[in-house]
Order: structure tokens, then C-alpha cells, then sequence
């Protein structure tokens, strides 16, 4: 398959380019950049030397780009991801958006949170949790990649909310990242010595992963959710923690909660159950495309815990997008991706 | 003053070490250790080389370092200050226990919580978080002085608890420290490859600070609270940013919970209010005494989240504990204490 | 190929395992440990869940093991390697050794710097630093793989030390190692508050890499050769970096210093040259078996630099292990090789 | 005493307010930052709440500045501070400049290196690395403070250097500095991601460190001496270790060696002498004005290794200043430095 990335410079850019390197059913023939245009990508990243050596083409050929491409994969800031997907949906081309452009089916709530106008509304776009909305995805043309936050967080509470086992508005998900997930962009927050050594909240109570993990809530539940949601910067380059609380409905048992987890993931490859009372460790997951969840019952206070590890630039990014192009062309979900975590 | 540090080489009994060398009124006269009695304390800690060159003597001398003291400081394993402290009551000298033997006014939840039978409990001990206990540290004769999390935690929650601004029964503290807090002992979790780029929760529902938050904030609202409290490692050596969340009561307003802040600590040094909206990170308090504040009214859930930073050692123990010890003697409150912060 | 590992619990088994999952020639029949003889490798790394679940096995079993395998890793301290080694010469099995009993020649220069007796000195044993003994590797049966230390320095002079461009006496090789080199045995200075932002030399003028590097810049210069090495213990987990000093004989140009370098590596694909001028970072060799080379020419001291750069626990260990185990078997080098650096 | 800061943003800068804000005989009446004239500094360093709460001011008043000043410390990028000096140079204050452009006795050697012009050539500065130029700093008027690397690698070689015991073409200077030392500007080299587990060289044969510790070698030789130094950057935020080499003259001493080093250093308390064989460790140091110092001897080659440990932010700028200060009032030496190292 032909496949194209559309801002691989970016770290989930760069991250998709090192899973396709071992990826045995795809060839990537454009690459783009605006910023380093014609550069040669093992310039700007020197680890790829012996992998990679292609010039970095521009979007200015993206017409070119969806007329040859099977697949796009789109690497842009939110809003401008859009524009590029409207204009790749003339093409016979799958598109993975890595933004936030398409992860919302209420364009109302996109324009809310990212304060930009919609402009492609009627894409079809498709949420691509892979585990949880495979179905949608098989079919899909658009597909709207989830961000890394959301996808640790919805995988951790996806059971239990679908077997209603939770009270809604008992929901507070505290969220802890490696500082990857701020990108390869220069900032006093990802100054090595502001950050070294350091840790701190973020977006407190305004986060746009926040509408993400709702939306999937609000599905699996039938009904509103809306949930308290904090990001945390954590001095270290990769990994994501979710610790996901809420109150158990009266009477839940615990051996309810174990069946919700395992009766949804026990055939999922890339989600490790460590069962109630585990501590899942983003080292664990570094460099795969694992989800690991361990969960815990306070029977003091009657609360369900739910710890949930991904490296977020691989299933948090760009592992869950080849996950998603696998499914979309038919190929094992696997494919690429098995690559055993990086330990320690 | 004639003071002496019981358990002197842990990383607290060091940090001790580190502030007293400021102190303009102390003399420290024993220190001890019982696995490297004999031993100087700068062969142990080169960087005290300038210092200290002191010998470590033994417990089993205990008597005659209470006899010669006009306090103690304790450093010992959870369990064994206890005993030390049965036996300095003798004397008169002040004891700050900095481990839990101390903290709890009603056995019972101590003997529950750390499965031991307490030994003293006819102490009299005062729990010694300072800005909240004052009048009762002023003439106390052995002080439990708090554990890092607490310190942070309660803190955090004081004002909103004593206004009564919050539903007790909603409370989550999501608290995140540095390694230091799990002390020297060789561990594979504190194992450097083990450790670094990596993150995880422990002791989910069961670890031993939380009733010791749950104490105070029962004292500070007249009814009993149960809270969920999850501690999580985080690769750095000091800090811990403790998130708390809670409900507030219908009608509250964002002025009422600002007023409950400044009310409480416009006058108290070593609480640093950063307002509401504002974002404490852990580097700016190593190495102090300070407690950073900021607080966040979420109008979607009708949550308010506090986040509160420190100094594990500091603050979160060492550091309190000479707070303590200048308050027993009348000294200012700040006295050896006045280091700025250590950054970047 | 039937392949074993002895000793799998350390990190460099731990690094075997990792890269022999995605090995397609490779099914690993036995893996042993002393200490945890019987437990399940992923209960004691998790990380591997979904890629081994095997029990571990005990080396009291080794004969059973050198009958029925092709390949034998052995990952033993010291020591204990060379006895296993002898069980297993009666075999017909190839024996990869990633400790020190089998690189040198002369065993008298093992037992003065290692302080035991070698009882295995007839092995016929060939020091496997692939690139530059690979003729030797294809016929051994024994192969004493290199340090880690060792591999980066011997690639940083050898095009030097074969073309004769460098005074041998004026040889300072200043190494740089990330602490995973530690191993995961405890002690203080893998203990993360001791070890995090620090930085110190150890073992100067006495590590036992010293003598290995030696060995190998004798066989290409043709005349004994003593250096000075001193290795540094870096707050991170993987990586090595080497920077390596020598005088350049008398009217050596800078032309014939990069011809010395492209001569001997140009066709290697895990010797990747940035050329005179460049800088290689450990970061670009995470996780992947690439040795990266930069050299500079010092013309105001008449000295070259050579920096060298490889993750100590791949090019460093298991990496280049299983490059041997390619060579052995005749396989393409690469198998099992081929992954990206992880970055960043 | 009346201080004021020129540049007070950076890192040194900030460093100097920390050290200042425990000097019993300092008030800091003016800080300058171009860039964010009239924030007040706490705005932009939120960990000197408590300590300072002055605005900024410009150096457009510098004629203002310096006629109120006893003390003007001076924390521009090189080229900038001679204009200022030039200036400052009129009124009756003393100016200690963190940055390089006074500390070259032969201003041709400077704009070899920094490639600009000196404006300021007669104004009789003297070098500030106060044990080896304590004389004459205590009558200067425009002191030139010592480079960081410089600092810890002439620290390290005097004793060798003024004894005559080393070749002085064999001289090589291996140094590796945490990350504060390339300052709050941002830059892809300083980005957190890039930066966190990685090790690399800079500037090898070219940094601008090298002819400053040729200058200071050259006086206690009493003759041209040329040195390879190479720079690395470390991921850590604080701590410089030097590591340099040099071949003993024939016939000399390890008694010759240790004395040496104890007849010129017995009696500095900066100084921690660890003896032969002694690895200094830079956490030792961390936030303290120590230089630790060990050295080595290798029989097998001839050469002396001597370790140098500093923080590079304290000893290495802004706390040689405020000793540099000291002397010039008449002061002991060790006023405002007398904070314990923080650790761990």
C-alpha cells in the first residue's frame, strides 16, 4: 500500500515513520513538511539514517499527494488538518487524521472547545478507538485518530460504563504525561530545566481532551456525561497514566466490575488486563502499542479506581493509527506493531 | 539549645542535618545510627564534608541524649519511635517524632492502619502540622510531626473544609511525589533503571497517609470523612503536587472559596497563595519550606481542585519539624529556614 | 534455530528476550534463572506480556539444555560463565557468552584483571566484535561477545590503530554509561535519588574494559598498546558514549583520518559515519544496534577525536549478540535487528 | 552594601538573587532585564515569592545604576558587558561581569575566540577565580568571573601546574555540565525531549572555555601551554564534572602529586580535597559554592587523572561572584555561601 504523511516532522510524524519502517505492507512515497520543504527527513532526525533518506515534499502538491496515496496520514495542528482532509476526500484515499479535527460528531462541540470554525462537517469522519469503535472503523474513509489522553482514559472506563456499573457525575479523571506529548515545538514548559525535576498541573477544568473522553462516555452510557479532567506534565519523555475514579452504583460487586473489564478486552491483543489490585507502569508499554489496565475497589468510600498506561505516541498517536490502517485495509490489526516494549 | 537527631542517616535525619546547619540556635550533640555506629557522618554523606565530621552514636545511649537535649528529633522506622519516645518522656526534653507513631489521637486507627499495638499512647502528643495546630504545638511535649503527603494534602483542603464549602463525601486526593519520599533502603522500585522515564500509582485505597488526612479533616468540619487518596511515583528525587478534588455545596460561590484561602493564610510565610487559576509546580519549593496553592473552580461539575506543592523533605517533613521546634522554643518561626527555593 | 538463555533475568537476558521476540529464526526453548527458578518471566517483567509466558528453568538442567539446542546465550556474572561454557563445549551447540570469560586470548590478562582462575582456556573461544572479527565469528563455536564500553571504543579506534595514524601511547578513551550498564542487582549507586542529577567517574585507572581494549588495538597496530579509560556514570538509562583522544603521528592529514574511517565501515550497516564534524547522541542509537562515529581534528594539539555512541545493552550486548548469532548461522546479519531507534 | 544586578533574568542572574537573598550585607537596589523591563522578578521566577518582589528596570539608567551602586554585577552575553563596564567604569563601584569579555589579560586571544572587537581593553580586570587570584582581586575594580567549565578544570590542574609535575602537551580536559549551563534561552538542544536520556559533545577543538584555562595554565607554568577540551552536555540541570588527564614528568611522585594538592589547598574551605583515589560526585555540590577534587594515578600509563566537581550555576558563576564579592569589601570569604549542599 502507498501511504503518505502530511507533517512528518512532528514527534507523532516521526513516530509514525518508525513503525512503518517495520511495517511489511506499506511503502510511504511523500512525506511533508512546510517548515524544512526538501529537506531529507534523516536531517532533521538523524536516528533514521538507514531507514529513511527521502526529501520532505510540500502540502502544496496535496492533490498529487491523495491521487497516489491508498492512505494519508495527517501530522497537522488542529484546524488546519481539515482544510487538507476536504481536499484528500475528493481522492480514492483513506485519511487518518492524528488531530482533533475529526474526533467529534457534533461539530458545535469542536468549534466550543477549539475556538475554530469547522469546515468539513460533512466528512463522515469516523472515531477511531480501535477496540471500540472497530466496526465503524472497517468501513470508514475519514477517520478522526483519538488524542492520548482520551484513549488511556476511555479504554480504562469503557467497562464500566458500559454495563452502567458507575454514577456519571461521580467521574474525575486525573491525568498524568510525558513531555513528548507537548511536541517538538520550543517552549519554556518543555525547557529541559524548567522541566527536569519538576511537576505540575495543567488546563485545569478547561483540557480539549476533556469533550473527547465525554463523547465516548456519553455513548457507552446513553446518557450526558460530563467529568472532571486534569493533565499533569511529568518530567520524563514518554508515557501516559490515567487514574479514573467514580462512585459504584449501590450494589456493585466487585466480581461485576472484573466481568465488565474482561468480558470486553479478553480478546484484545493490545489491552493487558493485570486484573483487579494491578499497577500498570508506562514503562511498561514504552515504545508499544500496548494499553495496560489494573483496577481497584476502595470499599471505604465506595469508589472504583481504574489505572491505565499507553505510551502516547505510540497508542496514544501513531501506533493506534496503524492500528486503524490495518483495520481499514484488512490486514491483522498487529501488523507493525509488535515490537515488544523498550525496558528498561 | 542542645538538640539530638535519633536515626540520623535516613534521608530525613539528613535533611535535618542540611537545615540545622543554618540554625543559629542549635548545637546538635548526638546523632545516631545503629547500622553505622562509629562511623563519621561525612564518610556517610560526603557532601556534609565542611560541616560535620560527628561520630554516630548508638540508641542504645538513649537515656543520656535525653538527659543531655533540649529536643529530640526522631527519624526512626514507624513502630520503634514510639519506644524511643517512652523513654525520652522521662526527660525533660522536647521529642518531634518526624514518623507516624505520633499522629494519631486515637490509637486505634493508628493500630488498624499500621498493625502494631501503640505503646505510648498516654503521650499527649500534638499533631504538628504547624498552620493549622499552632496553639497546641506551642506547648506540646512530643509532637507527630505530619507525613509529606498529608502535609500537602490538608493544607490543600483546610480552608474549604473548615468554611464547610465542600460535600466530605466527594474528596479525591490524586497525590504525586519524588522518589526520596520511599527513603535510602535499596529497593527495586527505587532502582534507578526501574524508575526513570517511568510512572505508576501504589497502595490505591490502603496507603497509610490517608487517615491521617481523613483526622484532620474531620477535626476541621466536625464529621467524620472518609476520602479516596492515591499516592503515584514520579521520576524525580523532590516534590510532590498533591491535586485534590471535591464537590462544593450548591451556591457556593468562586468568591467564598477565594475568601476561604486568604482568609485561612494571608499571614502565614511558608504558605504561598498563588490564587485561583493559579498553577503550583513542585521546583518552585525545592529545597524550602514553602506550600504553593492554587486553586480551580470547574463550573461544568461543580468541582473545585486544589493543587498544592512542597518539598517532600522539606515541608513534608525536616522542614515542618524545625518549624515545630522554633514554635516550641519561642524562636521565629522561620529561623534556619529562610532559604529561597533551589531552581532551575 | 532452537535457541537458549542462560541467566535470562538480568537486563541483557532481558534485552535477548526483547529482540528474539520479533527473531524469525529463533524459538527460545530454555530460559533459567537460579534466584527464581520456576516463576514465569512476564510475572517478573510485565512488559513482556503477550510475548512470553514461559517458566524459567534451572541451570542445573544444563546438559539437557546444550543437547537440545542450537544456540546457548549464557548471561552469568563472571566466573560462572566459563564453567557453564565447558558443559556446553560438549554439545553441539554454539555458545554466545555476554560476560567477560571468553574475550581474551591470553588468559593469564582475564585472571589478573578479573581475580579468578580460568578453567576453561582451551575453548578455542573468538572475541566477537562482529565488523571487525567477523571471519573469525563465522567458524567459532565459542564467542566471548564484547563489553559494552569495549564495542563503543574498539569501533572509535580501530580505523585509526589499523592504519597506524595514532601514537599508541597517547590513547585516553573518557567513556560515558547510562546506568542500565549497572545491572539490576541493587546497591547504592543504582539507587535513583543517589544516582539522579549526579554525575561521577568510577573505577579509574582500573575498569576491568581497560585490558579488552587493549587486546583489540594490539592485534591492529601489531605492538602492545596501553591506554588510559575511565568510565562515568550518566543519569539516564541506556546509552554509551566513548570519546576517544589520540596524537596523530606526524603529518597525518585530515584526508587520511576520514579515509581510515570509510575504508573500514563504509559497507557496515550498524556503522553509521556522520563524518569529520559530527556529534553522535546516544538518543539516536535507543533501542536499535547502530553504532554512530563522528571525528574531529584537533590542529591546534595534533590530537583526533572520535566519539562513538551505541545503547550499551544492544550494539552493547544483546544487540551484537544476536548479530553473532547471525553470523554463526549464516543468516542475514540484520535479523532480528531491524528496528528504528526509539526517539525521543 | 548597595548591589545591583545587570541582567538579571538568566540563569546566572537569578542564581545571584537566590545567594543574595541570604547575604547579611547586601541590598540589591536595581535588577535589569531589557526584556521584560517592569515585570516584577517574582512574575517571572515564582519561586522568589517571599524573597523579591522588585520590578525590573533598564540598563538605559546605567549611568543611574552605577552611580548608586557599591557592587554591580553584570550577567549579559559576552560583547554586551564591556559596553556596560565602559560605563560603570566612571563611577566608583565595583563590577564583577559573570560573562567572558573581561576575563583575557591579551584581548587579541578574546576576539580570536569571540570574534568582536574589545571595547574596553585598558580596564584593568582581573581573572576572578579567587583561590588562584585572591591577591589581585582584592584590589581590582573590574573583576572578569571565571566560565563554569574553566572554574572545575583550572581548579583541578593548578596544583599539578604550579609544581611543574606534567607535560603540558599531554593535557587533556574531558568536561560534562548539566543543562543550566546553556541558560533559559530556548533551543532544540536544551528542549526537554531531545535533551532527557541522551549524551552528547559540542564544540569539540572550538569551545570558548579552552584558551581561558590555557591563560591560567601559562601563568602557573610559566609556559605557552595548549590543551584538547571537549565539552558535553549531561541531562541533568545542575553539576559540571571535569576529568583531566595529563602524563606525569618522568621520576614524579604520588607523594609529590598529593602534596601538591594539599600545600595549595589545605586551607580553602571551597576546596574539599577528597584525597587520591576520591570520586568526587557533582550532587555533592549541587546548590553550594564546593569545588571537590580527587585525583588518580595510573601507573600503567603515567598518567594523573584529577576529578573536579562544582555546581556550575554556584562555584562556576554566581557564587564565585558573591565570594569575588566578598573579598573585595573585606568580608569573609564566606558570607551568603554557607548553605549546605542539597541532596539528594
Amino acid at each position: 500500500m502507498k501511504v503518505s504523511i502530511i507533517g512528518a516532522t512532528g514527534y507523532t510524524g516521526e513516530e509514525l515513520l518508525r513503525i512503518l519502517a517495520n511495517h511489511p505492507e506499506t511503502e510511504i512515497i511523500h512525506m511533508t513538511s512546510e517548515s524544512q520543504t526538501g529537506a531529507a527527513i534523516n536531517s532533521i532526525y538523524p536516528h533514521f539514517n538507514g531507514f529513511y533518506d527521502k526529501k520532505l515534499d510540500s502540502m502544496k502538491e496535496l492533490e498529487q499527494i491523495g491521487a497516489a496515496s491508498d492512505a494519508v496520514f495527517i501530522g497537522l495542528p488542529h484546524g488546519h488538518a481539515m482544510a487538507a482532509g476536504k481536499v484528500l476526500a475528493q481522492y480514492d484515499t483513506k485519511v487518518i487524521d492524528l488531530g482533533a479535527d475529526y474526533r467529534f460528531r457534533d461539530s458545535k462541540v469542536y468549534e466550543k472547545w477549539y475556538k475554530v470554525e469547522h469546515v468539513h462537517n460533512d466528512s463522515g469522519a469516523v472515531y477511531g478507538l480501535t477496540e471500540l469503535y472497530r466496526e465503524q472503523v472497517k468501513t470508514a474513509t475519514i477517520i478522526g485518530n483519538p488524542g492520548c489522553y482520551t484513549t488511556a482514559s476511555i479504554l480504562a472506563l469503557a467497562p464500566l460504563a458500559k454495563q452502567q456499573l458507575i454514577d456519571t457525575d461521580s467521574i474525575v479523571v486525573d491525568a498524568k504525561s510525558g513531555v513528548s506529548g507537548a511536541g517538538r515545538s520550543l517552549s519554556l514548559n518543555s525547557h529541559f530545566t524548567e522541566t527536569f525535576e519538576n511537576l505540575k498541573a495543567y488546563n485545569v477544568a478547561g483540557h480539549r481532551h476533556t469533550p473527547e473522553i465525554e463523547q465516548a462516555l456519553t455513548d457507552f452510557t446513553g446518557q450526558p456525561v460530563v467529568i472532571s479532567f486534569t493533565p499533569h506534565l511529568i518530567p520524563m519523555s514518554r508515557g501516559i497514566l490515567s487514574t479514573c475514579y467514580a462512585k459504584l452504583k449501590p450494589g456493585i460487586t466487585a466480581a461485576q466490575v472484573d466481568e465488565a473489564f474482561y468480558s470486553l478486552y479478553q480478546s484484545e491483543y493490545f489491552i493487558r488486563l493485570l486484573g483487579r489490585g494491578g499497577y500498570p507502569a508506562t514503562k511498561n508499554t514504552r515504545g508499544s502499542n500496548f494499553c495496560d489496565l489494573g483496577w481497584h475497589i476502595d470499599e471505604r468510600t465506595g469508589r472504583v479506581v481504574v489505572l491505565s498506561a499507553i505510551d502516547n505516541l505510540v497508542k496514544g498517536a501513531a501506533g493506534q493509527a496503524v492500528q486503524n490502517f490495518n483495520v481499514l485495509f484488512g490486514l491483522d490489526e498487529r501488523t507493525g506493531l509488535m515490537q515488544a516494549p523498550l525496558y528498561p
